[in-house]
C-alpha cells in the first residue's frame, strides 16, 4: 500500500515564541498559507497569547501579545479561508517561558532546568490545566489540540522525582505518561471530544507495553518529528510500527520548512527542507497497513526554545514554504513544482542573491526584508569582519599589551582605521536598511533583538576597537 | 666571477629593542653565535642602552637598560671569541624610542609620526649625535658602526621640509641624504677612521648622481636588505650595480635568520630563510667585477619597530640561524650542513614537534622554551580557541542580547563552560610553563608582554565570556 502524504491534512506550523508577526503581516501569512495549498495552521502562542488573572504574568514584556479580539480574527481569517486552527501548548518540558518567572521557579523539576515542570505539585498540575482552558476557551472552533511534551529535560532528577523511583516499580518513562495522561484527561473534562496531539520524542525508547499501560492509547495521537534531509526512513518506520503495535495506528508527522538548520541559521536553505520532505515521502510508502499519517505539520521554528536567538524570519522562508508545499502536492520537488514556485516567488532558494535578484517577480511581502537580510549576512558571516581582529595591523601593533601601555602608533591606527571604516560603512548601512524592512512586518523589539544576536556579536568587538584606538591616540595628544 | 659569500664577514644581528636577554643568557648566546661560525655581531641596544645625562629619559621603563660594565663584559667576551662589536644606531627614521617621548615630540617631523626625525632643528641634530657619542665612546674597539636610516616615513611631509621644499632644487632625496651626510660627517670628527654602514631602502629610487653629489659616497658604505626566500635577484643586482656607479663599490648585505615572517610570528621557519641565503648568493655570483661585498648581516629581528609585538624570540629560531650560517659556510643548504644542525640542535625546523621531541640531542639554552613556545602557540593558533565566540551554544544562546537581558540557559551554560574550561585549562597550564621557562632567559617585564601581545588576545574574549556568564548565572539565583 503506498502511503501517499499528498492527500492527508497539511498543517503550518505558526512559532510565534519569537519574532511575532504584526498582526497586519500575520493576516498576509494566513492568505499565503491558503493559497500554497495548506489545511490548517499549528499555532503556538507561547508568551503572545494573552494570558490572564495569575497567568498574566506569562505574557512577553518585549512586545504586548495579540489581545482577544486579534486572536478571534486570526481565526475567523484563517477559517474563512478554509484553515483550521491547532493551538499548541507545553504541559511538561519547553515551559521556560513559565518557569522563568519568580513566581513559578518552585515548580521546576530541578532549579537548573528552566524548561522542565515539576510533575508532582497539584500547582505545577493547575498551572498547564490553566493555560490550556484559557487557550481553548479563546478557540472555540478548533477541534483538536496540540500538548507538546518534548525534550522533557532532566525529568526524575527532582528530590520528589527521586523519592518517587527509589520505591519499586516507578520508571521515568511512567513520571512522563503519568502526567501526559492526567493533563490529557483533565482538558478533556471541560472540553468533550476535543482531539489531542502530542510529540513523540519522550515516547521513542519506551516499549509498546509501557505506552499500552499507561492509558494513552486513545487519548492522544502522537506527532513524529524528524526534520533531517537524511531522515533514517527504516528506523523512523520501525518507529512508527511500534507505535501501532501499542494500540496507536492513528499518527501525525512533522517535517519543518524553516528554523531547524542550526540554532542561529538566518538564510533558509530550501532544498534541506525539501529533501526532509522527500524522506517522508518514503517512510509513508514504507508502511504496512493499518497504520493512518492523519496529517503532516510543516513547522517553522523561529528558535530552538524560549532562551536561544531567533531562526529565520518567515520572508526568509517563504520559498522554502512553498517548495515544501508543492513537494506534497505533486507527490516530489518535481519540475512542475520548482517552476510554480520561481513562477511566483522568483527563487527557490532565498540564498541564491543573483537569482533573486534578477526576477522582477519575487514580490511577495517581505521579498524586500528577505533579499536585505542575504545581503547583510554575507557581510555578517564574511571574514573579513568576524575575524577583523586577526588583521595583521591589529595582532602587531594593538594587542591588549598596547591599550594597557596606552600607545599606538598613529601611522598604523590609520591604517586600522580606514579598514574597519571601510568595512562598518557597508554594514551599518546594510543594518539600516535591514531595520527599516522589518520593522514594517515586525515589532521594534524583535528589530533589536534580531540585531543583538546576529549582527551586534561581530560589530561590537570591531566598534570597541576602534573606540579604545581612538582613546589611546587622545590620550597620546594624537586627536583624529 | 662566482663572488661566493662563504668567505665574507658574517654579522649576527642582535636586535635589543624587544626582548632584552637576562646578560647570563646574553653571554651563552655570543658562545653560540662564535661556534656557529659568526665573525661579529651587530648589536641595537634601542632602549637597553645606558643612555645618560639629557638623554637618561630613553631608557627603558620596563626593565633597567644593561648597565655600562655589562656592555663592556659583553664586548670583551665577544672579542675573546673572535667576534668584532659593530653597534647599530638609527639616526633618522625608526626613533620611535626618543620621538615617542613628550620632551622629545618637538622634534618629529610630522606629530603622527613617531619614528621621524625633524633633520632642520640643531636640536634634533645635536640628540642623534650625543646617542652616537654615548654609544661609541663605550665601544672603545668597535672600529665600525651603523647608523641605521632606513624607513625614514613622512620625511618631507614637516613644516620645515615642505618650506625648504618650496624652494627650486631641493627635493626629499637631498633632504635625507645631507642629514645623513651630516650625521656621519659630525661621527668621525670625533671617533677618526669609524668606518660607517646604513641601510639602503631609502637610496634605492635615487640616480647614481644623486647619490654622488650628496658627498656619501666614500663617507658611508651601503648595507642592502632583504629577507624575502623571494629576492628578486635581478633587481638586486641592478641595484648594487647602480650604487657602484655612483662610486660605492664597497657594499654589505643584509639578510635574515629571524622576525621577518609577518609582524607576530613566533615560530620561525628555517626553510623560508636559508631559501632567502640561497637567494643571496646567487646575487653574489651574478655580480660584475669590482663590487666588493664587505660581509653579510643576519638579522634577527625582534620586532618590525618600536610599537609592534615580539616576534620570534631567540631560543625558537637557534635552528634557523644555525641553518643560514652553515648554508654560508657551505655555499649551500647541503646535506651535510643540515646534518650538523641537527646533530647539534635536534632539528632544523623547530615547529616540526614530532622530530624535535623524538631527538635526545636538542639541548641548547632555551631548547625546552621553544618546544613549550610551538606547544602553546598550536593551541593560540587553533580555530576552537580563537574562534570560540563561533561555538554553537555561544552564538545560539549567549550573545549581546542575553547578556543585556541578564538570562540564559543554565544548561547551555554548563556546556559553555564545560567546552571553555577544557580549552582554557590546557592552555593555561601551557601559559604556566613557558611563563617559568622564558623567565630564566628573559626579563619578566618581557614575559608579560609576550603573553599580552600573544596569548592574552585569544585568551581574554574567553575568559571574558565565562565571567559574564557567570555574573548572570548569579543574578538568576544560580550560583554554579
Amino acid at each position: 500500500m503506498n502511503m501517499s502524504l499528498s492527500n492527508t491534512t497539511k498543517l503550518v506550523h505558526l512559532d510565534l515564541k519569537g519574532a511575532p508577526p504584526r498582526i497586519s503581516y500575520l493576516f498576509e501569512l494566513i492568505q499565503l498559507f491558503a493559497d500554497l495549498g495548506a489545511n490548517g495552521i499549528l499555532i503556538e502562542y507561547e508568551d503572545m497569547f494573552p494570558y490572564e488573572g495569575e497567568l498574566k504574568v506569562l505574557q512577553s514584556k518585549a512586545q504586548p501579545p495579540y489581545s482577544r479580539e486579534e486572536i478571534l480574527s486570526i481565526q475567523d481569517a484563517s477559517n474563512s479561508r478554509g484553515l483550521e486552527i491547532i493551538p499548541l501548548v507545553q504541559t511538561f518540558g519547553h515551559l521556560e517561558f513559565v518557569l522563568k518567572h519568580k513566581t513559578f521557579r518552585e515548580l521546576r523539576e530541578v532549579d537548573y532546568c528552566l524548561g522542565t515542570l515539576n510533575p508532582h505539585r497539584k500547582r505545577g498540575v493547575w498551572l498547564v490545566q490553566e493555560m490550556l482552558r484559557q487557550v481553548m476557551e479563546l478557540h472555540p472552533k478548533s477541534t483538536s489540540l496540540h500538548i507538546g511534551g518534548d525534550e522533557v529535560y532532566m525529568l526524575g532528577l527532582g528530590e520528589e522525582s527521586k523519592h518517587r523511583l527509589s520505591t519499586p516499580g516507578h520508571s521515568v518513562h511512567q513520571l512522563f505518561l503519568s502526567h501526559i495522561v492526567k493533563v490529557a484527561k483533565g482538558i478533556q473534562e471541560s472540553f468533550v471530544n476535543l482531539k489531542l496531539i502530542m510529540w513523540d520524542d519522550m515516547l521513542r525508547s519506551m516499549t509498546p507495553e509501557t505506552i499500552k499501560e499507561s492509558g494513552l492509547v486513545g487519548l492522544v495521537q502522537p506527532m513524529l518529528l524528524d526534520y533531517s534531509p537524511a531522515l533514517d526512513v527504516g528506523n523512523t518506520v520501525m518507529l512508527m510500527e511500534k507505535y501501532k503495535s501499542a494500540g496507536m495506528s492513528q499518527q501525525w508527522v512533522a517535517s519543518a520548512f524553516k528554523g531547524s538548520t542550526t540554532v542561529y541559521t538566518c538564510i533558509t536553505n530550501t532544498q534541506r527542507h525539501v529533501d526532509n520532505h522527500l524522506q517522508w515521502f518514503k517512510v509513508a510508502a514504507s508502511l504496512s497497513a493499518g497504520i493512518e499519517i492523519k496529517g503532516i505539520a510543516l513547522t517553522g521554528w523561529q528558535r530552538y526554545d524560549h532562551l536561544s536567538v531567533l531562526c529565520e524570519l518567515m520572508p526568509v522562508s517563504v520559498p522554502s514554504l512553498a517548495s515544501c508545499l508543492q513537494t506534497l502536492l505533486q507527490g516530489g520537488f518535481t519540475d512542475e513544482a520548482q517552476m510554480k514556485v520561481v513562477e511566483t516567488f522568483g527563487t527557490v532558494e532565498i540564498g541564491d542573491t543573483e537569482r533573486l535578484s534578477s526576477r522582477t517577480s519575487s514580490s511577495f511581502t517581505g521579498a524586500k526584508l528577505a533579499k536585505l537580510i542575504v545581503n547583510l549576512m554575507s557581510d555578517v558571516e564574511s571574514g573579513e569582519l568576524r575575524h577583523f581582529q586577526n588583521n595583521m595591523f591589529v595582532r602587531g601593533w594593538f594587542t591588549p599589551y598596547h591599550r594597557q601601555k596606552r600607545i599606538i602608533s598613529p601611522l598604523i591606527a590609520q591604517q586600522i582605521k580606514t579598514q574597519a571604516k571601510m568595512i562598518l560603512d557597508v554594514v551599518e548601512c546594510n543594518v539600516q536598511d535591514v531595520r527599516q524592512e522589518m520593522c514594517l512586518l515586525y515589532p521594534d523589539s524583535t528589530v533589536q533583538e534580531w540585531m543583538d544576536q546576529h549582527v551586534t556579536p561581530v560589530l561590537e568587538p570591531l566598534q570597541n576597537l576602534l573606540r579604545d584606538m581612538e582613546s589611546v591616540l587622545n590620550e597620546m595628544g594624537l586627536c583624529t
